[in-house]
């Protein structure tokens, strides 16, 4: 059968969709990209976002823009979230408009927060997994360091929690606690810096568990050098909308709290009826195909390899998208699939300005560990280079640009509207 | 009295309070800025904002970075909405925090829409005077596009209708028609250019009606040559969710209403018991002091000279802001006052890519007329060398070079999440 008959249709427009629908264009099928955002976000700097420091524009490419970048009819765009999936009539049923037939599908949804049942967590914090999540986080940050400003009051304090040592959560308190070393004096004259406080709160005995124990020493050395209060073995045991409560009894204050302790498959895959593991993840064989049927896929954070799980990041998802495309033309063409193997190239992770660590995968299993401005530098470069889009990569770099040159003074130089904090639901101030 | 004693608190962190308080910290006196918002945004951008052409960060400035700049201790930032003047004690009450107390007092609290009393026009239209305000006109925008797009509905339209042709309508419409006739073809394939309208209504017989007779005839040619339906002498009767009204019984069917028709001063200035004329604006003296008192200014859009009404645009709103503070220094200096008198530059609109009106203003009241690309090259100059901070204008020009260079490809290159149209109150997607 000819390739360009084949109609596949990918549901999600992230690292692993892009990848796929790249991947089978250039081999000739038609693609409909379907996501219920027009837009992909470059989710590694959200944290960015979340912390006044980039545009959303920066990070935001649309899909549109995309399918457009394609030759014309390749890639079709269509917005609206997957309601369903019909395996029988092999159809997708969407929000807007009529369900969407396919020949092969590739589902990767992406992730949400994972609150692992605990209790109010899922109610009173913020995670910063999208674009309008990390808007929220943003503003919440910004509006409670005006209100500090206003009140007058020396013993009014600002708190934020960020729960969770990994990547996400090591690079949102990184930013927040230079905001309260150095950004303060000089833009919030009037706040005392010990009434902005940001707490990094770790299940575990060490923040960057994943990474080499020189690396995970000097991250911790770093936090609490630039002014985050690490605290490490502390379990969470309940969320309240102005207290975290601990399991050995003790708790804290909070006005924001960031859930950073984990992701699960897009809440939406539930709705789907397909098998699903550890959080919520869909299950798929080694060649990237749903437990149980032959032409659906999974592929990015959202699928599971049962027997070889791997970390739910940008580089794996980007593997994961392409090989799913190169098995679909297989198929087509009448070749055997072949097994997926990730090919680690290592991972990064950025505590602040001129601080970051690095682990680089060697040949053989070995890795090299590299810390401080050069593995800074090393991780503005190649997040720089993996933006979608000419204009992303130029005004991310000038963001990020002037406010390396102009810090302190440029720490609030991105903000948004005042949230009133005492509301919950994100209310706007008036105009 | 030394300058250093006097402290003058400034309401609005617009174009006339920000060269007002710059003039007064040079002079030397203490300034305090007060601002519902932590930014200042150059409103004759927003257009581009509300069109998906600028990201709001791009001309958005942080009035702390402002306060920052300055030397220490010169300006103050509070975060706040005036909500009442007491002049015998001389403070403002604000809405966060205790009363500030002044020694002079600038008001520069902008503008609002002005519905001139038109039922449904406040309830059922948007307006893009605030950055919270085009972002949703943006949202709205787009979200109708793709519902258009999901629809396949070959009877279903989308309408924007524009009121008001001054140059705010004339460059909203001028940016929805281009997007119309280029960018649906190369981004929504799937929409027929028909389906979208873009409408432009105006009481009067010409757009730009302040303009010289050429440039309104150039200006009304290259409208409809760029595919909006201008509708003249045409009167709004009334508003609805989804039908504008007009005088002669006639009605349009629409999605989204902009009104562009006029600006009257913020709503907030009825609260404040001061004396007002036309359209909400503050009444002051030809000194700029608000009629009956002494040291209380008012400047910028919001303030009326009564026997020598200005346009309410950014250069009168600068030179106004600078008047004030030369009264106020004037004043402390123990000298006598000075009458405001406006230098009029010139006025500019654009119509899209490569097309504007320019009128230059020239020695002894006569005036030179520029349109098309050179007008166009000067608009973009001027613009972008008003901007606050370098680092918005070089996003700014980065946005638009590759809007410029890659159009119309990069139609819906900023683009923001998604409103459900059905819903009153910009009801965002889920995540």
């Amino acid at each position: 059968m000819p390739l360009r008959d084949q109609h596949v249709v990918i549901v999600g427009g992230g690292f692993a969709g892009l990848s796929a629908a790249t991947a089978l264009a250039k081999a000739g099928l038609r693609v409909t990209l379907v996501d219920r955002h027009p837009y992909s976000v470059f989710q590694p700097l959200l944290y960015q976002v979340a912390t006044g420091g980039l545009n959303p524009g920066d990070i935001t490419y649309g899909l549109r823009r995309f399918a457009a970048n394609h030759r014309l009819g390749a890639i079709t765009f269509r917005r609206g979230s997957v309601t369903g999936i019909d395996t029988e009539a092999r159809a997708v049923r969407v929000s807007h408009g009529a369900p969407i037939t396919y020949d092969h599908l590739v589902l990767a949804p992406g992730v949400g927060p994972n609150h692992f049942g605990i209790p109010g967590a899922a109610q009173h914090s913020r995670s910063i997994y999208t674009r309008g999540a990390a808007l929220d986080v943003r503003d919440r940050i910004f509006s409670g360091l005006e209100a500090l400003s206003a009140q007058h009051d020396p013993d009014r304090r600002f708190t934020v929690a960020v729960v969770g040592g990994g990547a996400t959560g090591v690079e949102m308190a990184g930013t927040l606690a230079e905001l309260k070393s150095e950004g303060l004096p000089a833009v919030y004259p009037e706040i005392a810096t010990d009434n902005f406080r940001v707490v990094l709160v770790e299940m575990g005995d060490a923040v960057l568990a994943p990474f080499e124990p020189e690396l995970r020493d000097y991250t911790l050395a770093q936090l609490r050098r630039r002014g985050v209060d690490v605290r490490l073995g502390t379990t969470i045991d309940r969320v309240e909308q102005d207290r975290l409560h601990f399991a050995d009894g003790g708790s804290l204050e909070v006005d924001v709290v960031i859930w950073a302790a984990g992701v699960g498959a897009h809440p939406v895959v539930a709705d789907w009826g397909l098998p699903q593991g550890r959080g919520g993840r869909i299950l798929v064989d080694r060649r990237l195909r749903v437990q149980g049927l032959s032409d659906v896929y999974a592929v990015g954070d959202a699928a599971l390899v049962v027997d070889d799980p791997l970390p739910q990041l940008a580089q794996p998802a980007i593997q994961m998208g392409r090989h799913a495309a190169d098995q679909i033309v297989a198929a087509v063409k009448g070749r055997s699939g072949t097994d997926f193997g990730y090919v680690d190239k290592g991972t990064m992770a950025t505590i602040g300005r001129n601080a970051a660590v690095v682990e680089l995968a060697l040949p053989g299993g070995r890795s090299a560990s590299v810390t401080g401005v050069i593995a800074w530098l090393l991780w503005v470069v190649v997040h720089l280079r993996s933006l979608l889009g000419g204009r992303n990569r130029l005004t991310a770099m000038i963001n990020m640009g002037v406010r390396y040159l102009t810090w302190p003074k440029s720490a609030n130089g991105i903000i948004g509207d005042i949230v009133d904090p005492g509301t919950p639901g994100a209310v706007h101030d008036d105009d």
